[in-house]
């Protein structure tokens, strides 16, 4: 066998164009259309965010009204559906029965099965809409509750908050979970996002390209990491222990969760926006016991690392963030999902528009001219 | 922006070795394990294929009477999972129903969360088992009758059309649907085996890989192709038609359904063991209707399409047998998924022994250097 170049895990191959996201790591520069994450984060909404890459350009109020009408009108999910959902087993991994309830959402979508952009942009829209439904009646079915009501005079993030606590949140945590979207709507070609343009590449329907990005960001090597943080910061247990423990794990040469980035060589610009506005919340409601613990970790991590490039990433603070607006850490990959839903939708309708079925190839190293022996002659 | 090279499709790019399959498009080969997929069917079941793939060699006669008593041991599926397959609309495409059913599944099984090879193989085995299960409940519920308990009498093939019809099928079709499913275990790295393994990458769990696969297969663009061929035979309506039909079709310079292949440049080897067989079937029991109208339609297009290396390949036959099986033409593709499950698994678990994380990336061409530009001062 002659050996042939093998690009293991595809890395540093390119696929396609997208005019979506660009990422520069070594200069810790996101944006989205162009425009810095940051300034995405400082003005505008997941709404806002979610329309502009689904429509490639910073909408017009009256399409903006309009999109965020349509969210609101499809917010609710059949009531069949919240029973399925209400009698799945107890103690289940929530990001298998996301992916169980979004495919049984599709049985229900008359349109699921057209593939044109103009369907795809429709049922894009009610995904978004829906997976906030989904992920909040999960989560009170886990617990024995009864789903709440979606409410159409909230925000998605607020609307998302209400649903998960029967409760309406402050405008304050609304805004502040609106930021965490934002900050996680799209990250350019990432695996769930790959993963959703393979299986959109065969033509496949909508609701496929949202089941295959959900199971693989379910996978510990891409979502997860915020809640490896919070297991981090139970283990240490109070504030004064952070230091001790994280100087241990540095000399011990052990990975500390959510620092350090596969992309990033600089600050991940998201961390930043995530980190001030956690401490503007911070300064003006006082420090959380989990806050506290991370600012001593991250005092440590940035004395000894960051003069080689490696910074606390967005997944160090938004595990504080969400778990100081009450969501338990097994739904932190859900909320992932429910922020990357858009990116992905956007993703495929972009790749969608000009598709190539994909289909790299394997090399045989397998056995030659071998031939089927009977079983009772086999060794 | 400079011209980077896009490998469109990912056409022609290597990134994993297998030792599973090997195909020879342009000689028409197709070897498992090394052995001519004629051997295969020939002497083999659909049952020691599975565990030759899954494990890497032609198993002993212990290894195969556990493995097929594991496999029968589990056949059957949750009943609430039967209940929710008998709530889902009537009317909808199968394979977002089998998509649903086989994510629900997961839900059951106490080990779907682990990811070691040893439990990727034993869920495997269920998922081998079950899937037949779930698409003959499905098959039933849609038309409003009660899915039938599996039988542990009876082979595979001979199960799933017994649990189909409440029926026990001859050992003639018992056979013609074994070597039907044989011939479509495995088939190299194809887009659903493909999107099976990007899911798997990021570490994720076996009923995620086998969700994202059922998803990618579910595209057009991949199967499909024998419920085409069906719907040209039904347009078609009698055999004195279809020489006319077909020479008509080929002077316009349309495609025939069923005819030619991406990769074979020859007859598809798995073409020939489906037509052989069921040119016998025929003998012994009489051609069917479509049989006949196959017949003329492989004539016509030999004659006219063999010089250019153009011949029926295998979904050309497959969709008469099934048909004639007494198989609705919706479920020639979740019987696709029937047979592959094998092929997914036996190919994730050989990946996730060296899993890398897939992630090739993107060109940007998008805008650079923009800002946001507040709502109200957008043109």
């Amino acid at each position: 066998m002659t050996t042939t170049a093998i690009a293991k895990g595809l890395e540093g191959v390119l696929f396609t164009e997208t005019k979506l996201t660009f990422i520069n790591g070594t200069e810790g520069i996101l944006t989205h259309l162009g425009i810095p994450i940051q300034e995405w984060a400082e003005n505008s909404t997941f709404e806002e965010l979610s329309l502009a890459l689904l429509s490639g350009h910073l909408p017009t109020t009256a399409e903006l009204e309009a999109f965020d009408a349509k969210l609101k009108a499809n917010r609710a999910v059949p009531q069949e559906l919240l029973e399925s959902i209400k009698s799945y087993p107890r103690g289940i991994n929530p990001m298998q029965a996301l992916r169980t309830a979004v495919s049984h959402l599709g049985l229900f979508d008359q349109q699921s099965e057209e593939t044109t952009a103009e369907a795809r942009m429709e049922i894009s829209v009610r995904l978004i809409a829906q997976m906030s439904t989904l992920i909040a009646a999960i989560n009170r079915a886990q617990q024995g509750l009864e789903p709440v009501t979606p409410r159409t005079d909230l925000t998605h993030a607020g609307n998302f908050l209400y649903m998960l606590k029967n409760e309406e949140p402050t405008p304050e945590q609304s805004k502040l979970f609106d930021i965490a979207l934002v900050l996680h709507v799209d990250h350019g070609m990432n695996a769930s996002t790959f993963t959703a343009i393979a299986t959109a590449s065969t033509l496949s329907d909508q609701y496929s390209t949202a089941v295959s990005a959900i199971g693989a960001l379910k996978g510990p090597l891409h979502g997860g990491a915020n809640e490896a943080v919070m297991d981090m910061l139970d283990e240490i247990g109070t504030p004064d222990k952070a230091a001790d423990f994280i100087t241990a794990k540095l000399d011990a040469k052990e990975k500390i969760m959510g620092v350090g980035h596969r992309v990033y060589k600089y600050f991940d610009p998201r961390s930043r926006v995530l980190r001030d506005y956690a401490a503007h919340v911070a300064e003006k409601e006082g420090k959380s016991h989990y806050y506290q613990i991370l600012e001593v970790i991250e005092k440590t991590v940035i004395d000894r690392l960051a003069s080689r490039g490696i910074y606390p990433n967005v997944d160090f603070y938004s595990g504080t963030v969400y778990s100081d607006l009450g969501i338990a850490k097994e739904y932190f990959t859900p909320i992932f999902a429910l922020a990357r839903i858009s990116g992905w939708c956007a993703s495929v309708n972009e790749y969608e528009r000009d598709n190539r079925l994909l289909r790299p190839d394997a090399v045989y190293s397998g056995a030659v001219d071998a031939h089927y022996v009977k079983i009772e002659d086999r060794k």
